[in-house]
């Protein structure tokens, strides 16, 4: 039986993803990377619907998130953190590490950001430089309104940084509509490809920003990015067998249609919701403005029962892969992951299985 | 014609490489993800000769080294940087752009390092925390002798840090006898896999070291991966694809045997220097207590001719792709890979089409 994968990352992928992974090696610094690149970055820009620059690093998601913080901000300049949960807290604590001045602004976990509030903070601290959000928080299966929280963002001289990692390709996203500086999204997310790329987008004023930034870095300094990739290169040697996938993955989107892309993943994800619903089990949180989320349903577990032994009944009985609650959510929700390649049909096994677990487990 | 890949990295992959990168996706936090990884681990343990413990980081090489930096020193401590070339000076910029003191011990490129000179050099600034070296200089096709510099820096109270992104798995390496602190290589070198994982080897005095550090780090902490790598995860996720594939090459290479690995690259490596010779070419440079490189060949363009044009022309003409000449070097050597999946007969092309280019010119 083959395993049913239905994390929230990385995600399966399809026949064409799998193939493009299992292409020989090419010379990262010849014709054919340098095509390819640029042939990605031409398909990702309308895909965020942005005029920015795209920047690759070949790292997962939170190399993306520490590029972010390290390129724009100098030691004690002060951000604004929005948490909503496990990853907004994250980025938080990456720019805590580089020093920064964070000015938390945590809701708690199973809500979504209230735009009020971050306005009030934004009044209230007058030095901050830039704000830090998570687009679609994947551990509480929530999703911030980015749309109404751009708008109080807007009226403030700060940079504007979104954790996009687990929603841009499968929820809508306007980069430049919503005035985002710095957006990080992950290749093993709705882009049907294998993790090991970060992709970044770069707005001018992040760009003005980068050359002011005293943070030290090398890795992730978006400079050295610069100066390769006007060359069609990378200034390190990238995953290239992950841009491989990355190509296959932009086309396959590009194919379908990104309107089409996004209404699948709204419909497969009301299904789900309908099926949690069916089973008599609740939606973890209260999406509040914001939404439940296209990418990762998040079921409340009852009282009476652990989630991490449903999820492992789930993988030893049905070969069933659901994600766990994390930190203090851990054995109170489990997480079905459907981004990218997905269609209602992946779902439906996951609710039969759980139907007969749930049955067992409180016979 | 299939292209003939001979740039130092990334190398070509062997046929069950490219069927190990298409696997489809697992769970980086499940049972599969943990076994491969600590697999893995006991596997690179022999052939890096160490009973240290190994991260695996998703990144570059170079994202081996900036970790090998960040996590053992402080802002302004003393690092001897020794470089005999590009790679060499990398190293040195990765110390720099996080407010090292570096003290140079460069050699002109082309020569290897005299521990001689190194060992006055420690003499002289006693306060030299770390001692930075290439193991094998990819860009100009030469050696160090590290079992000669490891006995000079034996005699200092030092950290000894090792980039051996483009030699270990194909050049003898000998972590534990040489006493080296952090080793660092790559997967798209020697472990005929796509680019995507540094490896990094971290001794009992690397751990104290890294705990006493002061620099800002995230993603590349190795307290995070010291966390995670006990529950058999990664902190953040791994390109699990390049893991698949890592763990074949480790699987090749213990099948066919370190020793004879070895063995099989020094006689590839003295095949193709047998050949620069038999077109009446030079090697560059000169080994002195060092040795011409088993992975990578550096040979020297006649001064009347561009090197740029001959890889050109190979490329056009034959599908055959070489190394060009980093920095100073551009156009003035041309270098051929031959590490990892290699034999005699992926080299003997590369000199045929050589003679007839080089002819050809000439007319």
């Amino acid at each position: 039986m083959e395993q049913n994968l239905r994390i929230p990352g990385p995600t399966p992928l399809p026949p064409s993803a799998l193939q493009a992974s299992a292409r020989q090696m090419i010379d990262h610094r010849g014709p054919e990377f340098a095509q390819m690149q640029q042939e990605i970055i031409a398909g990702l820009k309308p895909l965020f619907r942005t005029e920015n620059d795209i920047i690759l690093l070949t790292a997962s998601g939170t190399g993306g998130l520490e590029a972010a913080i390290v390129n724009l901000f100098s030691p004690g300049e002060q951000v604004l953190a929005i948490s909503i949960g496990s990853f907004g807290e994250r980025f938080a604590k990456i720019a805590r590490a580089y020093q920064l001045d964070v000015v938390p602004v945590s809701f708690p976990w199973g809500e979504t950001a209230d735009p009020s509030v971050v306005d009030q903070a934004l009044k209230e601290h007058p030095q901050v430089k830039g704000v830090l959000v998570t687009h679609n928080e994947t551990s509480t299966g929530l999703t911030n309104n980015l749309a109404a929280l751009s708008k109080v963002i807007a009226k403030y001289e700060v940079l504007f940084l979104v954790d996009s990692i687990s929603a841009v390709g499968a929820i809508e996203m306007r980069v430049d509509d919503w005035g985002i500086d710095v957006m990080i999204t992950g290749s093993q997310k709705a882009w049907m490809a294998p993790p090991g790329v970060a992709m970044v987008t770069v707005s001018p004023q992040a760009w003005t920003a980068s050359r002011q930034s005293k943070l030290p870095r090398f890795y992730f300094d978006f400079a050295q990015y610069e100066e390769w990739m006007a060359k069609g290169q990378t200034p390190w040697t990238p995953a290239v067998s992950v841009y491989f996938a990355l190509q296959n993955g932009i086309k396959l989107i590009k194919d379908e249609g990104l309107e089409n892309v996004l209404a699948r993943q709204q419909r497969v994800a009301d299904y789900t919701r309908q099926e949690v619903r069916r089973l008599g089990l609740q939606l973890f949180g209260n999406p509040g403005i914001g939404f439940y989320s296209n990418t990762v349903t998040a079921i409340s577990i009852p009282e009476s029962l652990d989630g991490e032994a449903i999820r492992k009944s789930l993988r030893q009985q049905y070969n069933i892969v659901l994600g766990g609650g994390l930190g203090k959510l851990k054995g109170r929700i489990v997480r079905i992951g459907h981004m990218g390649w997905v269609q209602e049909s992946h779902i439906t096994p996951v609710f039969t299985a759980l139907q007969k677990v749930l049955a067992h487990t409180e016979a």
